[in-house]
């Protein structure tokens, strides 16, 4: 189903050093399925993490930021998929603890060194006797087994690895990710884990998560539906023979994050090309900006276009509902006459209007395919920001409309 | 096909005194179908005119500003559906021009006293030629007739009166809309004109267009797709034997808004009626914010999401994802423990999650029904705001991805 995106084989994902992986079944989801996962950290492991912005955040959201702003090392993760705990005021931050008193029981460690993680529906009370009894008998599993044990409706399982050379090593990264955020409404959750065997220190980790989020899953969007329990981590297990990353002008920062963004783009993709009813991959691109904000604003309001979405999805280069998107997307001292927007490499609007090269035939060669980039030349700066959808099908709204019901 | 809205029979529909309609039919949408209205005014008309904020508009939106910042009376305007002449460069602007210079010859005036409009596909040249010689053909209409000769993919006309009473005299007023703006997004465009017989100095029927606009037609959504089009007309043709209107302290000031906004209102809520596929009208009322902004952040927020929309294409109750996107809809300090929702009257959220009374058996109840109120109490202040908008069905996906193609 998805947009040209297979799984990773589970032979290519390279273990991280520091870092054990078990999944059990709990049956909050289903029965007899993989749906709780955990990650164990040896003692050392550095942690970086940013959440949704959503005002209705997730119990465990709430708690995992408490749980960052302890001064002991974080040892464990814990997520369960079938049961997003949002929406479920104060009980739902008791059963989260409760969950992660009985995980750091079983670890010989403080509550507060666990981040619980939870995804699936809203509004319905946490099943967390049923996780804590799922504990003792958790398997060890490899990365890809982890990458499935998180899915909810995604149809396939999101998992990469990376590596770098920093200092003589070559340092490793692996993530996973559940395809949800703005995409899987059902259960309204976005989650995505990396980790490297490279040594940075606290802060500067914090630092990196934000900007490698700010690369990539705050990148994309499928319906522009902000969840209640986005959460993006990486984990640093220090394991790699390298000296302490701990100031953002050492290059070997820059070396690291290059690797992390692409790593994470990958997976923000992966989440895209399996959003639901997805049946093309779009790139919109907005250069020459005045800066990063206007060229994203324009960028996510035509990827949030019902219009737009729909046009992609019949395969209709249908240049007006570009134009008037553009138009409406804020930018009050926009001059239309000075933008040039390409579909593919087709010029197709110059000079506040139809370009007088353009011709259907060559629109409607690109809009066939399966995937898409569109372009926009502002002509007002030197910025740029891409964002990443698919289109709006009947299958979006068969998916969501027979949900729950 | 709309939403509970029928068509208002011709003769409730009240002429207005100093206001002649003609339509012709210039092949323009198709042939033999009435596609030109020209509302031709009495010398001493005031008007007042809001228009998009799309900075791709329309010729002739811009050519309209120019003509109302003009000293001389405003003496006819003229429609044409079938061609929206957006994003068509300078071109445009001398056709729209061409169409005001031949109508000012046939009505000896100057061309700046023509308001130009169009609504249809947008990029497309339009037919000036067509449209200048359908005039002299042009035959006397009524405003039924009139609403029908401004639609483009709606599926019924828009028209209504109303009356009030100032200084002992009856004031009458009556408008028609056609069925666009975020809604019929094929043409992109959302048009309205009101007639009264009021007396009403020219700055102050300008302020009351932009206060009326904002409690009627700025407060309706389909898609949230802003057209590039958009325009609201308010005529006053003094002809009713009051004293003018010229301080809006004036309690008169208030008896006419609150005539015209009703009258607004009801176009308004028509257009949301018959809505791309719409198969029920939902009303979303914020109340107790802290200011009319938030009110109606929180309002669009809710009206905007697919997710929200299709869980009311399909009467599922789906709770998460109401309060989901009132989380994400921007409001920074917002306690989601303070608010309350109802829908209908039925308790469904409270406390940070579902209302302990709170049954699926009342939620299903008032899902099913094809009108739906749905209430927020924010607990925060004394504001409020209400927006109106439709679900998303199977046939907003399919007249939009079917069209043009």
């Amino acid at each position: 189903m998805a947009v040209q995106y297979q799984e990773t084989a589970a032979e290519c994902l390279l273990p991280i050093e520091g870092i054990r992986l078990t999944v059990a079944q709990a049956g909050v989801k289903k029965e007899h399925k993989d749906d709780v996962t955990v990650m164990i950290l040896d003692e050392g492991c550095t942690v970086g993490a940013v959440f949704t912005q959503n005002r209705f955040c997730a119990a465990p959201v709430r708690l995992c930021q408490q749980h960052l702003n302890q001064p002991h090392d974080i040892r464990a993760l814990i997520v369960n998929t079938g049961n997003a705990n949002a929406g479920t005021g104060k009980q739902g931050q008791e059963r989260a603890l409760a969950v992660c008193q009985s995980l750091a029981q079983q670890l010989a460690c403080r509550p507060e060194q666990i981040l619980p993680f939870s995804t699936g529906v809203i509004l319905e009370p946490l099943p967390y006797e049923k996780i804590i009894k799922s504990l003792p008998s958790a398997q060890d599993s490899d990365w890809l087994r982890a990458a499935r044990a998180i899915m909810t409706t995604d149809t396939i399982a999101k998992a990469a690895s990376r590596t770098t050379q920093i200092d003589d090593c070559v340092i490793k990264a692996t993530g996973i990710a559940k395809g949800a955020g703005m995409i899987c409404p059902n259960m309204a959750t976005m989650l995505s884990f990396i980790a490297c065997d490279a040594k940075i220190s606290a802060p500067l980790l914090q630092q990196l998560s934000k900007e490698v989020a700010d690369l990539s899953f705050n990148c994309i969007t499928v319906d522009g539906d902000t969840s209640t329990n986005d959460s993006f981590v990486i984990i640093a297990t220090g394991k790699s023979n390298i000296k302490e990353i701990s100031d953002s002008q050492d290059p070997r920062y820059a070396t690291l994050k290059t690797m992390l963004v692409s790593l994470a783009l990958e997976l923000a993709q992966a989440i895209v090309r399996d959003g639901e009813g997805a049946t093309k991959f779009i790139s919109i691109e907005v250069e020459q900006a005045k800066n990063v904000q206007e060229a994203k604003q324009i960028a996510y309001a035509i990827a949030h276009s019902p219009l737009v979405k729909t046009a992609f999805f019949a395969s209709d280069p249908n240049l007006g509902r570009l134009l008037a998107t553009i138009g409406y997307a804020g930018i009050h001292d926009l001059d239309t006459e000075q933008l040039r927007m390409y579909l593919g490499d087709v010029l197709v609007a110059e000079q506040g209007g139809r370009a007088n090269s353009y011709t259907e035939e060559q629109g409607q060669a690109v809009m066939n395919e399966s995937e898409i980039t569109l372009r926009i030349e502002l002509n007002r700066g030197h910025e740029r920001a891409t964002v990443y959808t698919c289109d709006l099908s009947h299958d979006y709204v068969s998916i969501n409309a027979d949900y729950r019901s």
